[in-house]
């Protein structure tokens, strides 16, 4: 059977192309029998994993180190911080049972790795000489979301999670390390090329536990934002409840300073969502699950040729590192096309009678479309700067398509009337969670904090709610 | 304060050499606040990481594709093999209360991930060609143990575990599949260059809902048998129950043929507890989270030069992809060298004064303890050497220690005598679940299977139990 061409206008029924295309190109399904999980298809899951890895290299190039903690936290141990059971006790699985027997102790299932971890750093840290530490690992994480659950945004198993740890000897130093988790998620904001913000949050929607916050959040293509990450100072919050201490040069026992940070399956969706196109996915081709396809353009009488050409050009593709396939399917080339467009494969070549005479293949970028006449012989070489260009085309103007839809805005009708017209607002403010509040009940919007990237072009002198002098600048925003 | 010297005769006191070294070396804390679950430390968290990424890559290569499946299963999903359920239920982790809510249905947290696959391959699978769908994952699995726990051999969360899936048109494909699995588990135990035996598994042995299987048991220096790993034949008893079905070219509807295959973080307990000795571990340079550690030799007048110079090398090796660390501690060189030994780095490097007069360096092997000069220059291309010749070495004694392990009985007597001098006995054998029985109860014992590596190097015609003609091998070992 012939598939059904796809093509829905993503800026206009965003909603529709989102759900359509995670099942159409392969990333995930929704019909497992647990509502609010979801099962990976391979296709998904390795553009998932390849984001992650992107991460960790960066996390190991600046000396965290990769552990692995259970699942499984004792309600007792769990409770210790009492914000933090309070942030998650609506929220988290718990294990009531084993075999046969009812558990003595209920056991939470992990919303989130602090309180597996920092009683094993509390043993692990013994002197100022084993700091600083870093520890990340990347396993899920449960959430039991009683809002409405979508797929890779808000999921009740959050099936990549990426979270680092670290302690350190002094505020300085963990002051520091939040430079060292916010450049590396800045990075990796840039390498997805999707259009952000990032802010230090407001002191109300602080980690249950944390002293400071940087947040990300990626403009979706219906204008509205996900939080797509964020980098917590804890201060000595959890040290001092998890006796994570040390003997300092000076002899004395002090309590460590710490850090954390963590970033989910919502990079994909950022991604994808941004770079797709009204065809369906285009995927970055560092991330790629596939990264070129090869379409024989099959004629009788050269039909074996090009299958064998088309067969040998993809083995020295995949033997130089870089991930091609083949379609050999029974399909008709135009199908393919198509079929190869929905899924957001960097770049086709094709492979008809006429190229093998002339010894060359046309590559076609999915991004532009730009094809290009290559020497088969030149193949191998001529993808990675094909790539390098791609990426580059793609990532640069996530920055300008930001800036272009934030408006400046002076007064509460100026934010009224620029989230009509770009869904974010750069304002001024005078700190106060009061004018804060009538601003988020004014609109129906959030405020996610001040702004650190991109950095406020305009000057903004009073709030725009009480007309005071304003201290920041805040950032309100249509929010999902 | 000093470290205390790591001496523990390994083939005398393994039980303590192998409690110890998990802790001394930092490759698992056994303090983490639920009973049978263990913390990884990142030192032995890498080099678990790294087995594994050798099997992914073994998977990949021959076409298995990765994908994400969540750890909840319902109840009525689990339970829908019968034999699966049974023999899965006294060992699973239950979640029967979500936030504040009293779950409806009870979910099981993964044992292994059949019954959480298989209802995606039902949906995902239409037709044959469709057909073969090879799927794995690597994530943990849950088992509520009642015997006693250990770090990496027995634990409640099997932090490290990998299965594949597989399914096909026809029976044949199943088998031919089986070897595949067979064939890469092989690899495998060959890679981490341990000793082994393969066996096909005695019909009440298999994992629940098998129909034919394979399994892999690594020989401790304690003499006693670990299992390591099974590669199962599910025939159809699973597509049945989870209608994974498909439309064959004869456009009929037919159920698929199954296979599966796991290993988990057993592998590390088995390639550590081999090749350490009673200074500590040896790591095979593959695997090793640091491949080489550089000790400078450090004198008055000389030690900014050293230092300078052991970073530089530490660099360029890191750059080469060759993972060094420099120890700059406060240590003396000597204790540096006991360290690193017990910790397992293949190679070190010490670097004094009149190595850097020479413009050389002392290369030394952490398995053989050969020393070996080596220009600076040179340093980056002669490492791979080393490793390539230690790894070989560290290998190739496996299979002969294996065989010289294994003694041959046509008797009860001598099965009595065999197991006493070598733990593991090659016996003619019936195939009578009756004669089996005998032999486990009269020696204590557990009949593994019929060997498939090493294959029986002598004719056993009868059986040992019974004395009637010997259908085939059997092995009796006594297992953990």
């Amino acid at each position: 059977m012939a598939q059904e061409l796809f093509n829905i206008d993503k800026e206009k029924d965003f909603s529709e192309w989102y759900t359509e295309i995670l099942k159409r190109a392969d990333i995930a399904d929704v019909r497992y029998p647990v509502k609010g999980f979801i099962a990976y298809h391979p296709y998904g899951n390795s553009a998932m994993k390849k984001i992650m890895r992107y991460l960790e290299d960066g996390l190991e190039r600046t000396g965290h180190l990769e552990g692995r903690f259970p699942i499984f936290i004792p309600k007792s141990v769990f409770g210790k911080e009492a914000k933090h059971l309070a942030g998650f006790e609506e929220e988290v699985y718990w294990v009531n049972k084993a075999g046969l027997n009812n558990l003595e102790e209920p056991l939470v299932v992990r919303p989130t790795s602090e309180t597996a971890m920092y009683p094993m750093f509390s043993l692990w840290i013994r002197s100022y000489s084993d700091l600083p530490m870093r520890i990340f690992q990347t396993l899920p994480v449960y959430r039991y979301e009683t809002r409405a659950t979508r797929p890779l945004i808000r999921s009740r198993e959050i099936a990549w999670f990426n979270e680092a740890h670290t302690a350190h000897a002094t505020a300085e130093d963990a002051s520091k390390q939040m430079d060292v988790g916010r450049e590396l998620y800045n990075e990796l904001h840039h390498f997805l090329g999707v259009p952000y913000i990032e802010v230090k949050s407001p002191k109300w929607e602080l980690f249950p536990g944390a002293a400071e916050a940087y947040e990300y959040f990626v403009r979706f293509p219906d204008g509205r934002f996900l939080e797509s990450g964020s980098v917590n100072n804890l201060a000595q919050s959890f040290s001092k409840v998890y006796d994570v201490g040390f003997e300092g040069e000076d002899g004395e026992r002090h309590y460590a300073y710490q850090t954390c940070y963590g970033v989910s399956e919502r990079l994909l969706a950022c991604t994808m969502s941004y770079h797709g196109d009204n065809k369906g996915l285009i995927f970055l081709p560092e991330i790629a699950t596939i990264q070129v396809i090869i379409v024989p353009i099959l004629f009788e009488g050269a039909k074996d040729d090009i299958t064998k050409a088309a067969n040998k050009i993809q083995k020295e593709l995949w033997d130089n590192g870089i991930r091609a396939q083949v379609d050999n399917s029974d399909k008709r080339p135009g199908e393919k096309f198509y079929y190869w467009e929905m899924k957001g494969v960097p770049v086709r070549i094709e492979l008809g009678p006429k190229d093998l005479e002339k010894k060359s293949v046309m590559t076609v970028r999915r991004d532009t479309g730009e094809k290009k006449s290559v020497k088969i012989s030149g193949i191998k070489k001529e993808l990675p700067k094909i790539f390098e260009k791609m990426s580059k085309d793609m990532r640069v103007g996530a920055n300008d398509f930001m800036k272009k839809h934030i408006t400046y805005a002076r007064t509460m009708h100026e934010i009224e009337q620029g989230i009509k017209d770009k869904n974010a607002v750069y304002f001024g403010w005078c700190g106060l969670e009061k004018c804060a509040e009538d601003i988020e009940k004014g609109f129906a919007v959030t405020i996610i904090g001040e702004p650190q990237f991109p950095k406020p072009e305009k000057k903004l002198d009073s709030c725009a709610s009480c007309g005071n002098k304003a201290k920041v600048v805040g950032v309100a925003v249509k929010d999902y």
